[in-house]
């Protein structure tokens, strides 16, 4: 395989997982007591780009497994319009790999001053943010040198699920992080069949990235990933959004990347992906479990579905590299994309 | 104009405003009372396709002039986890003008069982969805044939910006609301130039709509409106996240429509105006105040940017009708579209 830094990233996620995990853990402890202690009554979350997909996913576990209300902010609804919304009773966590991002800076600071308590989930131990915030979540990811963010997309979930573990006392989700970093050192071994299906890829214009629920954020980052890298039009989509309209859209021989980790999803995108065949589009179905056998790629089984997006979007990862190359473009320099994008 | 039910539905908008913001008011009026004698601290809303994009503009404005957290659920939270999330001090408002999608009412259902205020925003008086919460909020659209919803949306945004109005007391909502209808009809004065835009737009494969903050449901609306009736590939950005990657796959001549109202996204979207046309994207710029004069359009003028969304989303409603009409298909008839999309 050839090689560059967002290939040599990808690699070190599961490195990058277990320091994460281990190295993190006591700063998630001493959240998860002071928020208990303060009573906190929902969760917050202000990020922008990839750090807004990992938030997304931290929006539906800590729904699903702690039973508290957790929302993505509007952080233009302070930078814009200066509003004083009364955070009393909420945990606000700014999540960015740098950060820099002034935006979400601000939601930080106005929310410690609105009566919420804060916290930084980043991979930069002295940025502002961490210095804004009450507590720090720290990925130890290493610095993350690709534009294309990878091992601060998977390093964030992972923190997010040690948060939502050790707030609900969930068995099933400490047990799977205990073996995640295998799991994703599994999830990769499909390089070879990603490295394949790009080529198939090479002259598609647009394609379709699809899954629900707590498996969005797979769809969501996934479309990110090949859009920013290979330039390919790329459009995720909730199964059950797709069919309120935008299905209308799709056409014959467009393909779709469909997300059915084993779980609550798998069925609805079983039927989703019966919808898209019959308007002829070119279903390519990621699936664990029972689905298995009709998949384009497997995906590696956590042991539990609240853990799959960690390593449902590597083999989406790879496949946004592969394309990118197998296109003639360079992964590590994305045009009109910097590392670092300050929204004022 | 040749005619059609969707275009009928469009220009019945202003009088449906009339009638929401009217024969609406008493039923607002009560769930505020109730609201805030149960000290409610947050809002949750519950929706799915055209609605959610309406549901987007009250979590901005909730928040903006109650200065209360304001944010979208996660139906799948409760329908494919079951989860029991703790709603106590939530007003969570269940938003569908047909009222029977299964989801967004056991939403409202598990969350009166949880302690949260309750209320239905529909068009739908004898639907399930205002059977099963406290509050309902009517439309007062009249029924809604296209399957492009149009009046349902612009009607729910009303009642939305009543609500805001009614609980923060925001003068300048109320005023603008008074003359809102008139604004609307004069919105629609721009059909021929829409129609002269819709032609030059025929083989045009894919789109962009961009805006911010606020006026971010607009851009989601007009992709969704333009994608499900004309099949064109419509993507919504936020000019924030524009910037954060998927600028990289903005090609020669992709047509963007930008959305800058007058009021405090005007300068951003100007900016990202300038960047886009650096990549030879084809800007069209619909625009209001001082940037008017380089518009592709022109935007009317509400009084407050706060309501901006309500009348900006017309353009965008004719464009979808005119291109449609343009490539020789039936805005009445989207292909595999049903009026009632029903989510398990």
């Amino acid at each position: 395989m050839s090689s560059s830094i967002m290939h040599d990233e990808i690699f070190e996620q599961p490195a990058a997982l277990t320091r994460a995990l281990t190295e993190g853990r006591s700063a998630v402890t001493a959240l998860v007591a002071e928020a208990k202690r303060r009573d906190v009554r929902y969760l917050v979350l202000a990020a922008r780009g990839t750090s807004d997909n990992a938030a997304t996913y931290a929006k539906y576990l800590i729904q699903i497994t702690c039973g508290l209300p957790a929302a993505l902010a509007a952080p233009s609804v302070h930078t814009l319009y200066q509003a004083d919304v009364d955070y009393r009773g909420a945990l606000v966590i700014g999540v960015s790999q740098s950060g820099a991002g002034e935006d979400i800076n601000e939601v930080v600071a106005r929310a410690k001053k609105a009566g919420a308590l804060t916290a930084a989930l980043t991979n930069t131990a002295d940025s502002r943010l961490a210095q804004e915030a009450e507590h720090t979540l720290l990925c130890h990811a290493g610095v993350e040198k690709a534009v294309a963010a990878t091992k601060t997309y998977t390093t964030t979930l992972a923190l997010f699920a040690l948060l939502a573990a050790e707030w609900s006392g969930h068995n099933e989700l400490h047990r799977g992080l205990e073996r995640i970093a295998d799991v994703a050192a599994q999830a990769l071994t499909v390089e070879a069949q990603v490295q394949e299906l790009a080529r198939t890829l090479i002259h598609a214009e647009r394609i379709l990235t699809v899954a629900r629920g707590l498996h969005l954020c797979t769809a969501i980052e996934a479309a990110l990933k090949l859009a920013e890298t290979s330039y390919i039009t790329a459009q995720p989509f909730s199964s059950a959004d797709l069919l309120h309209g935008p299905i209308a859209s799709v056409a014959f021989n467009i393909p779709c990347l469909l997300f059915a980790p084993k779980g609550q999803t798998a069925a609805g995108i079983a039927e989703v992906a019966g919808s898209l065949r019959q308007k002829a589009a070119r279903v390519l179905l990621l699936a664990g479990g029972d689905t298995e056998g009709a998949a384009a790629l497997p995906l590696a089984d956590p042991g539990t579905e609240l853990l799959s997006p960690i390593v449902d979007i590597l083999p989406a990862q790879l496949l946004a590299y592969h394309l990118t190359l197998a296109r003639g473009l360079d992964p590590d320099n994305p045009r009109g994309l910097t590392k670092v994008t300050i929204t004022r």
